[in-house]
This record gives structure tokens, sequence and C-alpha cells, in this order.
């Protein structure tokens, strides 16, 4: 077999796994669990299996010799499945499984720790979880430090020191102006007219909009989460999900731009060439691009709301006395919240790279893990002029280490620079400046598609943005957005 | 591998494979059909390769030489597992392949042929079908007929000939009866207020209802299909669907009473069995014996009514100046209709009686495809004392030969057969009969847990029957049921 059949393969059991999962978020009764977490090991385990059988690994060296090099996205795919591969041998079977068990003993403990804020309820699965996060590091081998190893996974081809230094010039320009931005806020202190604003008139609003910037509802839907996500379960199967609140229509609603911009990527992905590299998303850096674009670049605008404003307006009777100009301040608005997932444009990078920093000491040794509260606590008053109010609201707040996931916080501000980035770059086309002032987002949409989507993971990442902007990657666009908003 | 992990192993993935098909039904987008098909028939294609390796039938055959018959769930486990494995074995793959592929373009073309009333358009398909179904009967074998063999794999351990002659009995009774019931309809002309009976308020009520009788929703729930059906996503996760008409909200209610029946069939089996046969469920003539006692039995009893007709009237305000006396007229009707699922229980089996003969007589080669509309017109002519108005209310109404469901229609039947005998059995219990007198149903589902459910498929349908009603399977209860309902 060859071995892009085999991968498509590898794809029907993987995708067929991500459906029960979506099902699982969504609709699977209460008391219901436990089966589907067998038969989802039972899936991911065959789908590893295939992926590291002798017949794959056989058929790839085979690929690989008969390849002339004639055809570059061929060449492309066999490369990056090569990467792939490496990683995935490297790693044992039993450890694997290993690591999967405290990852859910990791993320029970995490559960209990974050409600009764008491960090030692999570320590010791955290020490567990650095340690196989540093022996699957040790494996898969680094040139400078573990954490370049992690970060491979999430996002491929890109150093931490760089990521520091970038990150470190970034901090520079993001401290005074998120401080102004703040300021700003309280002398402003602006409100949304308080609600109920109907679930229903939400939906109906949320999926208007997303049919408007480019969401493809033939191939994808909507559902109600606690925490929202995009998934793919198919090559046109892509399903987005929200939660409502109804004393803020916004909430929903951005949440959803923002996991239409991840679906109108997968949505944009080759068809044919679904789980092969050149028909998948190239890292997670590029994917939040796609998704802090649709946010914040285009929902975040006043020209976005210049179109939308009106039709919010039949929907929520509460805005029909209440300015644009007022609306624009109160989203808009800038606070120094302990909490990541409640920040805005101006601070969300701060509480990364918090994150990131202490992720990349406790992979050298900088720390113990016994110490992460006292650093968090220090580094974030650093940035925010406060400590939080306890470890719930500090280094237990996020799901991500529970569940093993070290080295993916700085994917998240990756995005944000790239979105600047793309964005920049696409509306120095006159057309598409013309169009998206004008809320039509069609020629932005075609835009990204040509010069992110149709390459999949051909190309790494930075190699992508270096592409489609003709630049390398940079703060620069990101720095100038956040001015142009908040100063 | 012990040969009941191996079972539990493929219960997985066959149980994978139904989340994927339930999606289909419920919530995949319009767009995303045909990679999902791709995904469902590699979990098929993977399933069955697990049922007819090798290691399978080692294993199997291990544990039969191991079985000392000292535990009879075991040796019953034994057993059934042999027979599905010999049925499976003798069908090659090609010949599924094939089949499947046979199905799926008689699909098709029923859906064209039905939608411009064109039998010609069917016609070769099904005389494929036809065909299959006869390689298959001939492969499997049989004592006397080609259709034995079919309907073993819907009713193990039962023949053609002693349900034609069940049937033929049955239709002595059921000619004059349901005559003199439709004559009494036409009569009394009984009417529902007219709707609309809001969605909504059809949903609560459903759930409400639902409940009360034992569904349990910490492992199921209740979705939107164009077709109801209830299906199993593993040992307690029992999804029912059902359909909204605005007109009348009996519709779904008793479309409800009927999927939760299969559904609290489903959540009785043995957990732990799961895949195994003494956790499934034995036959569709059992299956629907469940459905139709809670929806007939129960759910069209005065004493059903007497409690829940106040709570309907809260849920409808159409009914507030309705008595339940002219509610229970209009439940009762009967009608001569040519459509199967629209009739009532006065009719239904001469519906499914007139199938079944022209099944038989098609297997037995009595008459040809071509014969089908002509004698189907004259049955029903028969039976119902008009002809249909045109093929589409005739002999393609149904979907069942279209997907290659020969010798499936007589379960029906014995489903309502089935559930006046438990139903009386159950009901001679005199502290059943007189909760079930108050509308209290704890007592009779825990009669049926007890006596049907625990059982899953150890025994034979008709030991079933004999072993929990102290007789073997007679009409004598189900006549009983029909003549005190109509006459």
């Amino acid at each position: 077999m060859h071995i892009f059949d085999r991968v498509r393969e590898i794809s029907l059991v993987s995708s067929a796994g991500s459906i029960l999962s979506w099902d699982q978020e969504t609709y699977l009764p209460s008391g219901s669990a436990d089966y589907r977490s067998q038969q989802l090991s039972y899936l991911a385990a065959h789908a590893h299996k295939l992926a590291t059988s002798e017949d794959f690994l056989k058929s790839l060296a085979e690929a690989e010799a008969q390849d002339n090099g004639s055809d570059i996205i061929l060449s492309a795919n066999l490369r990056e499945l090569r990467r792939e591969s490496d990683r995935s041998v490297k790693i044992p079977t039993d450890l694997v499984a290993r690591e999967s068990t405290a990852q859910s003993a990791g993320h029970h403990a995490w559960i209990a720790a974050r409600k009764a804020s008491d960090f030692s309820l999570f320590a010791p699965h955290l020490e567990t979880l650095v340690d196989f996060a540093l022996q699957k590091a040790d494996l898969w081998g680094y040139s400078n430090e573990p954490y370049d190893a992690l970060l491979e996974g999430y996002e491929r081809a890109t150093s931490t020191a760089d990521i520091a230094s970038m990150f470190d010039k970034l901090v520079e320009h993001l401290a005074p102006l998120s401080a102004k931005a703040v300021e700003k806020t309280k002398a402003l202190s602006p409100q949304l007219p308080p609600g109920p604003y109907p679930v229903s008139a939400q939906q109906d609003f949320n999926a208007l909009v997303a049919a408007e910037i480019g969401f493809d509802f033939h191939h994808g839907r909507i559902d109600t989460t606690t925490h929202p996500f995009c998934t793919t379960l198919g090559p046109q199967d892509i399903r987005l999900t929200t939660r409502y609140e109804e004393n803020d229509f916004t909430s929903s609603l951005f949440g959803v731009m923002h996991e239409a911009g991840h679906g109108m990527y997968e949505q944009g992905l080759p068809t044919a060439d679904f789980g092969l590299p050149s028909g998948s998303a190239v890292s997670l850096g590029i994917h939040e691009s796609q998704s802090r674009l649709w946010e914040n670049q285009v929902g975040r605008s006043p020209e976005f709301w210049e179109k939308f404003y009106p039709i919010a307006r039949e929907h929520f009777h509460q805005l029909r006395d209440f300015p644009l100009e007022n609306f624009l301040q109160y989203i808009h608005r800038a606070e120094f919240t302990p909490i990541r997932v409640e920040s805005d444009e101006a601070t969300y990078d701060l509480h990364i790279i918090l994150r990131f920093r202490i992720e990349r000491m406790l992979l050298n040794r900088e720390i113990k893990v016994s110490e992460v509260p006292s650093t968090w606590n220090d580094l974030f008053r650093e940035s925010f002029g406060f400590s939080p109010p306890d470890d719930a609201h500090g280094c237990l707040q996020d799901i991500h280490w529970s569940m093993g996931g070290i080295g993916y916080f700085p994917t998240y501000t990756l995005g944000n620079i790239n979105a600047a980035q793309l964005f920049q770059a696409a509306t120095s086309v006159p057309e598409i400046a013309a169009a998206t002032a004008a809320a039509n987002y069609a020629p932005l949409l075609a835009w990204l598609r040509q010069n992110v989507h149709a390459h999949g993971a051909t190309l790494d990442p930075s190699a992508l943005i270096q592409k489609a902007t003709g630049k390398p990657p940079s703060t620069q666009a990101y720095l100038a957005h956040l001015k142009s908003r908040y100063l």
C-alpha cells in the first residue's frame, strides 16, 4: 500500500475519534463517560499502532526512495511524514500509556486543587508531568534546551531562544501600552446595557455573522459547550462550539468569530489531501493567527460594527438607544484581571509570556515545582502591579499543564503576532483594504485561502509567514495594531 | 486473548460506528456525508476483520474446548458466539462488499422510484437484492425454504412455516375486527383540537413521560430526526430520536414512548456483558415487544391518560376544554390507510402480513419481481377493500427492501404479539396490576427487567416468552387486547 493510502487510513480512524470526542463534549449523557473513554483509547491506540507499524515505515521508506524531487508537494508530504514518524517512533508505547495515565490523574487532581485553591494537591502531579516532558525531550533530542523539543510538537522549526527574545521585546512595548489602555478604560468605565440578551437571539446573530465572514454551514455547525472549541471531524465537517452569557452577547459572538477563524482555516485546507501534511494545518501559532484575525482585526474593528451594529440592534432591543461609539468603547476596554481567558487584546500576551517563562524555568530546572506559586505571583506582580488573590486565580487557573500540555502556551501569542502581520499584508492590497473597510470579507478570506490555507503544512510556519507577507515573522504589525486600537 | 475480550474489543469498534451513524442522522452538516460513509465503512470492515480473524476463531475454539458446562451463562455465550460466527464466516467478504454496493444503489433507486411512483426504476435493483438474499440463504443453509435462513438473522430459532400459520390465524380474527373498528371510528369521527402544539412543549411533555415510565436520561437522550429510531452507543448510552408534528402532539409522544421502550430494554441489559450475547438484545421480535408494550399497552391505555391527561393540559392549552373521553376516542381511532407507518393498532398487522407474504413468494420464486406491484395491490384489496392510489403508496412505500432488509417485516407483528403476552403475564401479578392501573410503572418495568432484559440473548425468543409467561408464544393475549380496545 502506498504510504499516502496508509496515512488516509489512519485519518479515518483518528477523525472517527474526533467525532467521539466532539460528542463527549456536546451531547454525551452524564452517566455514559466511562465507556466513551474506552472507545477513544481503543481508536487512539489503533491509530498509533498503524502509524508505527513496520508496514507503515516500509511504505514511507519506499516512497522516499522513489521520490525524485520533481513534485514539491509530494516531497514536502514525505518530509513532514518522516518528521512526524521519527518523533513517534522515539517514544516507546509504554511511555505513552504511562503518561496518559499520569495526565488523567493530573487532570482530576488539578480540578480538585483549583476548587480548593490548594497547589499542594496538584504539585506531585505536576512534578510527574514535568518529568515526563523532560523524558520525552531527551528521547526526541534538542540542540539548546529541552523546551525546544516540546515546542516542536506545537510549532515546528522554531527555537525557544528566538521566541524568548521576541517576547522580551514585546513586553518592553506591551508594559507601557497596557498600562495606558487600562487607565483609559478606568476613565471611561464603559458598560454594556443590561441583559438579558436571549440565547436564541445570540445564536441567530452569531450564525449570521459567522456566515457573513465566510464560515460554511454546509460543512460545519455550531453547538454549545462549557469550554468553546473548534474540531475537525472530516475534510469538510468542521464543528465549532461556544457558550452563552445572558448579560453580554459579545462574549459568545467573539467566541464564535474566534472559533470560526479556526474553522475557516480547516475548511480552506486542500480537501483531497485530508490527513496528509499538505491537507493539514501547519502549527498552532498559524491556527491561532486565523482565529485571532477574525476575532480581533475584523470583529473588534469599527468598520465591522458600522455594518453589523444595526443588525445587532435588530436582535437586541437594549442596543437601540445605545450609541455605536459607546459600544466600541465597551469592546475595546482593557483591564488587569488575574484570569487569562477574561483578559483583552492589551493585556492577553502578558498572561502568556508569564506562563512561557515559568514553563521554561521549570524545564531548565531553574525553579522547582514547589516554587511555581511564588514565581507566578512575583512575575504577575511585575506585569500587572498586584498579586492574584489566590492560586485558583493564579497558577492553577489553566487546564494545560494538567493535561501535559507544556510548550503550548507561546503559540497563543505567536498567533496574535501572525494575525496582525497577515492582516497588514492582506490589506496592503488596495482592493482587499477597500472591501474590508466596507465590511465585505470575501476578498480577505480569498487572500488567506491562497496565502495560508492552501499551503497546508508544506511550509514551516516562519516560511509561510515570509512567503505570505514578504517579511520574516516580527512583532511590528502587532504592536502597530495595538497602538492604533488603544492609544 | 480470551474470546470474550476479543468480543469486547469488537464492540468498541462497532459501537464507535454507531456513534458515527447517530451523528450522521442527527447533526451531520449537509455537505459532509461522503467522508462519513468512508469512516463508517472502515470501522465496519475493521470489526468484520476482527470477528472473522483466525485469532478470533482460535480463541472461540479454545474457550469451547475448556467449557465444562458448569456456568450456563458462559455456555450460552459461547453457543451464541458460535452461531453468529458460523453465519459470518459462511459469507465471503467480497459478497458482503458487493451486496453493500447493491444496497447503496438500491437505496438511491428506491428514493427516485418512490418519488416518481415508478416501480420500473426500482425493479432491477430489487431483482439484484433478492438474488443476493437467495445466495446468502444458500450459503447459510436452511431446512425448509430460503426465507428461514434470512429470518434467522432477525429472529433466531423461528421457522417461516410457524410464522405463516400464526399469521394466517391472526388474519382470520383481524379482518372482521379491523373492519368493525374502522366503522366505529367513521361513526365517531374523532378529532384533536387544532394546533399548533409548540415543539418545545412537546419536548417537555415527552421527556416528562419518558422519565416517568423509566427511561434513564443520565444514560440516554432524545434528539430530532426525520425517521425516528433508537440506537445504542455504549452499554449505558442510549439515544432516541423523534420528529414533531405541530398539529398533533400525540405523534411525537407515542413515537417517544415506542423508542423509549426499545431504549429501556437496552438500558436493562447486563451492562458488564456489553457486546457479549448475555449483554445483547435477543431478537427484533423481542425488541419490538418492548417498544410496542410501552407505546400501546401502556401509552394508549385509559389508565395512563387518567394520570397524564391533566399534565398534558398544562402543556397544551387546546386540551383544557377537550374532554378526556374524546381524547381517548381520538387515540383509539382505526382507519384503512394505504401507508403502514400511519396505521393503527387495529390495522397495522394487516400491512405487515401482506409484506411477509410477498417476501416469501419472492424468495420461493412463486412470483417475479415484476409481479410485485400487481400482487401487492391484489393482496391489499383483499385486506383493505380498496387499491392503493399508486405504487408510492403501495409497494414502494417502505425502505426495508431497498436496503436488503428481506425477512425483517414479520418481526413487527411478532413484537405486537409478544408485547400483549408479556403485558398480560406481568399484570397477572396483583401488585403490578394495581400499580399499572394507577399509572405507576416501576413494578411493570422491574418485571420486564427481570423476565426479559436480564436474559440478554442467552435464551431463544420463544424460550424467553415461555419462561416469562409460562406459555409458548401465541396470539391469544394480543387478540384479547385488540378486542378489548376496539370492540
